[in-house]
């Protein structure tokens, strides 16, 4: 029987991956993997938010096979760093989580040593990664249900807004008198008018 | 001559709104005026990478028409709440900002009548919303030149990792003894076998 990857051909997967991830990246692959067995084990109906818990490679897998996007708002990234995702039902909570089970990547050394950074890049076997990766499908997961706290969960997006009086720009107002960007929260943006003038006071 | 966004006609980019965010949403809309109006002003070559200052819509328009995307790491999200992203060139971090215009709205009473929340959402004319967007385009759109200053921007993503010792995943050996998630970091995960117990003792 062939791979499939949700309704897609492990082939189809692959393509996709390429389009919008850039590149075959194991992370998207082997995530591609993980939305599936979460799938197997929620209801065929309902609507499903998703929740990822790292920034490295599964958000795209999660928005390429769900319809949860960072954008909508239906999948958030809490970057706690484990290798993780969850769907769960919208109003409820309920859902599956699955991980990827560090213990049982000893039976498949190439992943082990990607997931782990064992070796430099230029010494990885990326043919024999990909085999294993395909090979292992979910194997190398584990799902179990949980309930997700929707209360603890902040609703930012419908936000009542005013202009920041330092930045001349809309800011949501319950982050105080002036934006968390003019707070010093985004210290990484420099006009380049300024740029020069604060590199000669160093 | 037809509207262009990036190398979309308006109604192509409208169709791959639909099909990635779920709906034609007015901010990937804006959003896509908005990545266009950087690329005008970012040299015809080179490898750019991006910055979002909201998780709201603006995130998908940039991974609908730049190759960056949450999963990739090339798009990263500050949410500081402004409308806003720059794309900025990898290595030296020089690049074009580009925000939504508030003072501008005032031309475009249905858009800043949608931007600021100020009717209820089955009071707004999304017809007329619609027309609004595609006449205004980038009109309302202010752009600059900005330098990131790269340092400040942390990699967490070649980290290497260990097992928790609390949940057995692995996590960034950076976060300390324990992962962040057992930390409390992310209080919303809890399996169901232990939430009727939890659940009980409140």
């Amino acid at each position: 029987m062939p791979i499939k990857i949700c309704s897609y051909t492990f082939e189809e997967y692959l393509e996709r991956v390429q389009s919008f991830h850039g590149f075959a990246a194991p992370g998207v692959i082997i995530g591609g993997f993980m939305v599936d067995l979460a799938y197997q084990h929620l209801p065929p109906e309902g609507l499903f938010d998703a929740i990822c818990e790292t920034e490295r490679c599964l958000p795209d897998a999660i928005q390429l096979l769900t319809p949860c996007t960072i954008g909508n708002g239906w999948l958030r990234v809490f970057n706690v760093g484990r290798f993780a995702l969850a769907l769960y039902e919208k109003q409820q909570g309920e859902g599956i989580r699955v991980s990827l089970n560090a213990a049982k990547l000893d039976d498949w050394p190439e992943i082990k040593s990607w997931f782990f950074n064992l070796k430099p890049k230029e010494a990885q076997d990326s043919q024999l990664l990909s085999e294993q990766i395909k090979e292992a499908g979910a194997n190398i997961c584990h799902y179990q249900r949980i309930r997700i706290d929707l209360r603890s969960l902040k609703e930012r997006r419908n936000a009542r807004f005013a202009i920041c009086p330092r930045c001349k720009e809309a800011y949501p107002i319950a982050d105080g008198e002036i934006c968390l960007a003019c707070r010093g929260e985004i210290p990484y943006l420099i006009p380049l008018s300024d740029w020069k003038k604060a590199n000669s006071s160093v």
